[in-house]
């Protein structure tokens, strides 16, 4: 998180120490931590959500550039979507670019391929993998999410105190707490304090997925069950046919 | 536009009469609508922008989907992506499916295609083509944006005393005017009177890109000079080349 390395690049520091393959570095000034991991050998990559982004990972001379549209679960900009991005991006940069946000089925990872994507990410779907670590009432909360019960929103950032800049508002399921506080964001900010905090604190302890934020994108509408993550990348898997489906019907 | 349907069935009735081959029906009820179109043998598309109105499409037996992201320009829905719309219609129905918001390169339309689409409505890169019969400034407004330089609001429908439903803002290129108002609606509306209404008025007779409403999605990133129309057309028309390429290398 770029916000927080320009207070201290310690953590970075340690990250490289190890010697990682790649390290992800968003969410703000990139410039001095993509150089301090170039230094150390490790490749990086960013994730962009605008234009501006793009260019901030050029000039930093980023190796792996990720697309996530507004579309993709947790934090991160609400402004381009996934498919202009992309577009923008394979035009722009000969770096490999990953596709993500809103990719939750065997189509959309065809659909990303298709568009100049080297890569793909999806991370909502996985969410519900029978190995994911998350409470299991958050697994079911996502599980029955359709395409329009997700948020974007920073309403669960300003309960929860947390220093995300404004800019990046965070995606995830709407619930009791969202609904109360989306539209009213200045009011929730007088409303914030230490007691709050706790109340959050205390709704994800006890996996209160109506209080506590649920992080998942659009892509929520294509996880209707848990599964071993090995099912799930089968069925990503289908993109090869759909490919040669498309490529057939279009010859 | 269903919200005015909603009032009078005459200019849809009157439309019909000349035999039509394809009727659009959105924003608002399509169920009586798509009623009459089918009765006189005409073909009904509808703009979708979330799962919901997927299903009003289903319901009113609508022959075909039109998966319209919120990247796209002119009046829609802000909330679901273009990827993600179209997952979902080409997995919940067998009726032809449409993509359309953010289109704007050969890459955009393989993906589209790939994705599942029956065919791609690409309507931004077509706003400056030399055929359009908009004026030259904004055709200049539309080829000088980037893909950070489009905004969705109602701020020009509140200025212009437009009935748009809430729901069904519009998106097109960040101005004076939009940035003026866009994050003071209820401002705005308290300032919207005959006067406004004229200068808005004046605004476009002038072509005035920081007044009036220039609407451009955000693939006005892609369009960056005047062109004949066919052009614009063999330029896309690179996806062939793009899905059989994306075919052989995911073999």
């Amino acid at each position: 998180m770029g916000w927080a390395l320009e207070q201290d690049m310690g953590p970075l520091q340690a990250f490289l120490n190890e010697r990682p393959s790649l390290v992800c570095i968003s969410f703000g000034e990139v410039g001095r931590p993509a150089a301090l991991a170039r230094e150390s050998g490790v490749l990086t990559a960013m994730q962009i959500g605008n234009a501006q982004d793009l260019q901030r990972a050029q000039d930093a001379d980023i190796d792996i550039i990720i697309c996530r549209g507004g579309e993709g679960g947790g934090h991160g900009r609400n402004e381009a979507g996934t498919l202009a991005l992309l577009q923008l991006a394979v035009n722009a940069t000969d770096k490999p670019v990953v596709a993500a946000g809103g990719i939750g089925t065997a189509r959309g990872v065809a659909a990303a391929l298709a568009g100049g994507a080297q890569a793909v990410w999806v991370g909502t779907r996985f969410i519900t993998a029978a190995e994911a670590s998350g409470h299991a009432r958050f697994k079911d909360a996502v599980n029955a999410a359709g395409l329009d019960d997700t948020v974007y929103t920073r309403a669960f950032d300003i309960a929860q105190q947390l220093p995300w800049a404004p800019e990046f508002g965070g995606r995830a399921l709407a619930n009791e707490f969202s609904r109360r506080w989306a539209g009213d964001l200045s009011g929730l900010e007088e409303h914030a304090d230490g007691a709050l905090r706790e109340r959050m604190k205390q709704a994800r302890a006890d996996a209160d997925p109506q209080i506590a934020p649920v992080y998942a994108g659009q892509a929520a509408a294509f996880s209707i069950r848990v599964q071993p993550a090995a099912q799930i990348m089968e069925e990503l898997c289908g993109f090869r046919e759909l490919l040669a489906d498309a490529a057939r019907r279009f010859a």
